[in-house]
């Protein structure tokens, strides 16, 4: 991939934001990144907009000239829907617009507005992502859905509650740190497996939360964009799909898009998953994260549960992941979520992560899931 | 714009198609286009889905995966949305990434399933386009706003409901010859003017009318891709946003979002309007088309009404408009509306448009507009 450098980043709070609307959230967002780049909205050319459930929750739709419209400019504006990896799917086609030369600078805003709606009324709006014709009609819901994965593996591999509690555990100390994050209380291995059960062997704090935010990235083929700032480079960025219902899949252990993107990244990227220093991936439920500690090649088929038990995904381990708190801890705006893991990569690259700031990071990854692992992006981006 | 060649197109027939799916329709056309380029699913190395409300008409969102699982691929696979512009945005997007060179054969395929509702339900489900907190919130519907713009037009421009109705019937004409349009009905000029007032000065024959249906188009830079058949490059995409609301527009008698991808599109492709043989424009409603032939240069503003009242866009005419019924005689499956114009294009300058057929077809051009012109996409193609 050419040299596309990252301009500037802005997110709101992550959270139950009952004053905010959608237009308000990724407006803040949008704005907070031209002001981190130090532009204005006539120097961009094109706005990637990544949004889930706008018209279910907010009935909007069209939000491309929704975000042109508020910042007073004509250019091209689109709206990207990829479930719950919109926004990452959004940074890879804002990537490619600018590779094609179609433009120089472009905005990707993601956002989401949920806690207006019940908690079953979201719910339901959440699986248009799942296969409409034999998973949602049927009642099943994303929780149920990774349950199943989840007891798929743990027999096959002797992963324990214990293990996916750790995650949770882990994610959440990352997101105290995080002034952003939806969560800010501290919990042990014991809440976890006290905390009611959602579909076994899933708790409730085995899940992420329904929350409202939005994030921003500025990309930019034009190196004297950046200034005064360390020049962080998108250096890969790939998709892949599965099918949209696990009854049609053949493992259950693993994302297969998830794998066939990792692979298609590492190659763009010219590097290996060993020289990754960190990575923000995709814990809507905490035994997705072991999912990707296997299907980015971080450890062996059945192996993630040592990287757990050895600690060594946190902060202080040798491969920090989900240093934003993850979607467990920081909380999951569907279509901000992609979109904030660049932003907190990026973080790391440029040494302004604050309290969560892991020494020496050359090369950063992020995992973007979207439904079951129907689809799955992979980026990477190196100083 | 590097060459990017058509490799094959698929439609399905429009109307009101109760007893085909989402789903089924979406499988049809891609299908029916992979057999016209001679080509497998596995041909593919990414898959843009154009599509506005199947999350609200089908509770199914994640249209990427949901083709991609039906063709047995895992490729690179995204839902695109931009209104009634999502064809021609997801043609767009699907040209810019071959041009970046994440991929070389691309299949776009838009699709909308709209008679399941009532009218009433879908019509709102429509005005999620428009802007919710100014528009749609106040009761607003398309007609009445695409009525505010006809009254001020023709107050100051002279236009008749007769002109309107004129434009109609020529439609209808067009689409009688189209054996996979919604109408194979003749209208007259009295039947347009003595059908119901929907919203004044508009009558219900000034209105596309809600359809289903499903079009398919295969883009590649591989030049080996396209044998036996003429080939088709597309030499220009460009898009341009406004305000979602009529109430931040300084003028109501044209698009501005249309002015500008057009001027842009005539600069990429190196030609001017006048150079243009034929063209599928968005004729949502009857006045929508008196915008385009103006915002596209082939008319003066105000004089859009000599066109008409010469015939000069009918099939015999000088600059064909709406050869394949448009939307008003062919109907207007949301999502599957950018993509039918091109592949009328497609036929037109391979000259396999049956009697529909243009002679010494060397440019065309389609023009998808969002909204009220919110968005709005011009590409043009060449041989």
């Amino acid at each position: 991939m050419n040299k596309i450098l990252v301009a500037g980043t802005g997110i709101t709070k992550f959270g139950e934001l009952w004053s905010k609307s959608l237009r308000q959230l990724a407006l803040e967002a949008s704005l907070l990144a031209l002001k981190d780049a130090g532009l204005s909205p006539d120097d961009i050319d094109g706005v990637y907009v990544a949004n889930m459930i706008a018209p279910t929750t907010s009935g909007q739709s069209h939000l491309g000239p929704l975000v042109t419209g508020e910042l007073g400019i004509n250019v091209q504006a689109v709206h990207i829907e990829a479930a719950c990896a919109s926004g990452g799917t959004a940074i890879q086609l804002a990537a490619e617009s600018i590779k094609s030369g179609q433009n120089k600078t472009v905005l990707v805003v993601g956002v989401e507005k949920m806690t207006d709606l019940s908690t079953p009324d979201i719910t339901a709006a959440l699986m248009q992502a799942s296969d409409d014709e034999v998973e949602s009609f049927y009642g099943a819901n994303f929780a149920g859905l990774y349950a199943l994965m989840a007891t798929v593996y743990m027999d096959k591999y002797g992963l324990t509650q214990k293990d996916l509690a750790t995650i949770a555990v882990k994610n959440h100390h990352n997101a105290r740190l995080n002034p952003n994050a939806h969560f800010h209380n501290s919990i042990t291995v014991d809440d976890v497996l006290n905390s009611a059960p959602v579909a076994s062997p899933l708790k409730l704090f085995d899940c992420s939360p329904i929350s409202d935010g939005a994030a921003a990235v500025i990309l930019t083929s034009e190196t004297n964009v950046v200034k005064n700032k360390v020049k962080v480079s998108v250096l890969a960025s790939s998709s892949a799909t599965d099918s949209l219902s696990l009854c049609n899949r053949q493992d259950l252990t693993s994302l297969k898009s998830a794998r066939l993107a990792a692979k298609n990244a590492y190659q763009q990227a010219n590097i290996k998953p060993k020289d990754i220093n960190v990575a923000e991936v995709h814990d809507c439920f905490t035994i997705a994260e072991v999912f990707a500690m296997e299907d980015l090649g971080f450890y062996e088929k059945g192996m993630a549960f040592k990287g757990i038990r050895n600690a060594e995904t946190t902060l202080s381990g040798k491969l920090p992941i989900n240093t934003s708190g993850g979607l467990k801890g920081c909380g999951h705006p569907v279509g901000a979520t992609g979109i904030k893991q660049v932003i907190e990569i990026v973080h790391q690259l440029e040494g302004t992560a604050g309290d969560r700031q892991i020494p020496n990071v050359r090369y950063g990854l992020t995992h973007n899931v979207g439904g079951s692992g129907s689809t799955c992006v992979v980026s990477i981006f190196g100083i």
